[in-house]
């Protein structure tokens, strides 16, 4: 049974996430549904990006992943798939799917032409992704580019002495995720954000006290700060850019 | 498989949701389990009439659809279930099924004995629209009646040189869906949402600049009232029941 | 084909649902994935065992319940699984499963050596939950234990002439869920909340007028407090722990 996976910025209140799983049901009935999730801040293609960077991975070789934060919806911009690492994804060419490697294929997605201009998610994406999770070939649903457009969240800068990094997404408990990968950083090393020192690298928040901030290694790879039992966004009034400096 | 779409006002919170599932699974094992949305606002009849009648449509033929807001739970209203074009649907007969035709067949549900006076979802609903997704006829699950409460959704008045209707559902975006048909207005007409010149019909979004009003068809089929960006809900102070009027 | 369900305090915003059921699907792929919910208020493991307590009942036999309310993640609290009446259980051994009989059998779960000390939902307790859904024995993922944490929801003190209880949930409606079983209260009981003369008990919400409260045996078959079309919790000015007190 193929699975599918579905992230986009529609919420959950209205009727526009059923009826994409109406479409893709309807081209793929055995399809198996899953939520990345609807609450994608609206148009925020970087949190889009960085979600499901951290997602796909997780789900198994064949696996379709349909992918709409769309604010240029029913404008020039295009629509796109990929097929990388025997997993397949559609999205708008605005940049969501950057986190794939250089060498994964892209297809332009043609629109039909009885699509709702406001709606591509459930006209146009909605039948590319059935029919990839169907097996149908990526060439099959498009015309292979090869510039789709890239624009990466940020990486750190390394120097011998330490690494700049800075917070690329915070997640709804307020804990602050970096870009800094845990594999290039001394399980001794200190940590500054935003000039603060929030001490030496942690392994969980119950190394800390209740309300004490902590750096540590997060289940997404890269160095976080949370607060134990708090909001590390709030408390620390910290968000999406702010610097992270570690030194060994 | 068979498939059972899922409307309530139940929220995301509590086990209700899950209760009425393990119901649905215990009775119809194979059946895949969609949500249309557990967020419509508490006993909003209307709103939810308004998605039930974009959704179902979206389903392939042979789809259940479980549609419980029911503010008269535990009362002598009726339970029913219906059947139309191949697809099944059971919900209180207070008005929600009123987008079906009048040529829909109709059931009344007997209440079990054993059904809590404040959960019918889970226990009258739910066995329904299983036994029903399991392919057991409509008949086998109530008795005939020709008279289902009929409230439907307000619709517009058409004059000779102007079409008068009203927003009739509020998305989370902020977006104002009118009962205007699309089909009904000329691709050059001009839009007051009451009183407020929102200048011709436009066909997306990026037709105009962000912050900025603007009127198109929507992905429901209707006149939709946007704000680029934005929320025309708030921006322009508008809701349920507001006036549209659109000239050729 | 198994069912597994999921109750955890991750939220809906970000990618941790689907990261968890993302391993579920590569161990079990065809397992159906319910969710109970993703808003267990953060920490709270006495709301996680009340709505866990309803919901799994309601599911086939076979079915594999994963539920992380987890504070202590990554501290040296043991992560379990249960088997009881047919139904199998992941938690962390924090008192959730304390709804389960004492002859229920537990196993202590070892932690992968690769498991992220934040993220055991995904990295120890799916694992877990996907092997036992697939049918492997609860003794072959773990050993066996006899002392599970034990922190059972209070219980009612029963008096010849009177039942003192207490409010144990309350729901995102603003119902006040009580701890005292409609089964041990007289069709014609009187009940007072924090002192509060709400009168007889009562069928259903249609019983009383609009903004009244009323107490009557809910769906979970204890007795409940609400208002009719409105938020007792607000209105009554009651939480977690108010008195409940009924006489015959």
């Amino acid at each position: 049974m193929p699975i599918i996976t579905l992230l986009t910025d529609f919420g959950i209140a209205d009727s526009y996430v059923a009826e994409v799983k109406g479409v893709l049901l309807s081209c793929a009935p055995d399809a198996t549904l899953i939520d990345v999730t609807h609450l994608v801040p609206r148009g925020d293609v970087g949190a889009a990006q960085y979600l499901l960077s951290r997602a796909w991975r997780r789900f198994p070789e064949g696996t379709t992943h349909f992918a709409v934060v769309d604010p240029g919806v029913g404008s020039s911009r295009r629509a796109i798939a990929a097929h990388h690492a025997a997993h397949r994804f559609v999205a708008p060419d605005n940049g969501l799917l950057s986190f794939l490697p250089r060498d994964a294929r892209f297809v332009a997605l043609a629109e039909p032409a009885s699509a709702a201009p406001t709606f591509h998610g459930r006209d146009l994406f909605a039948p590319a992704a059935a029919a990839l999770a169907s097996g149908v070939s990526l060439e099959s649903v498009g015309r292979r580019i090869d510039d789709p457009v890239h624009s990466p969240l940020p990486t750190p800068r390394m120097h011998s002495d330490s690494i700049i990094g800075e917070i690329i997404y915070v997640d709804h408990f307020g804990n602050l995720i970096s870009n800094v990968s845990g594999t290039d950083v001394q399980p001794t090393a200190r940590v500054w954000l935003a000039g603060r020192d929030l001490g030496l690298l942690r392994r969980t928040f119950a190394d800390v006290a209740p309300d004490d901030a902590l750096a540590y290694v997060g289940s997404g790879g890269t160095v976080e700060i949370a607060v134990r039992d708090g909001n590390a966004a709030q408390q620390l009034e910290a968000g999406v850019g702010a610097e992270l400096r570690m030194e060994a």
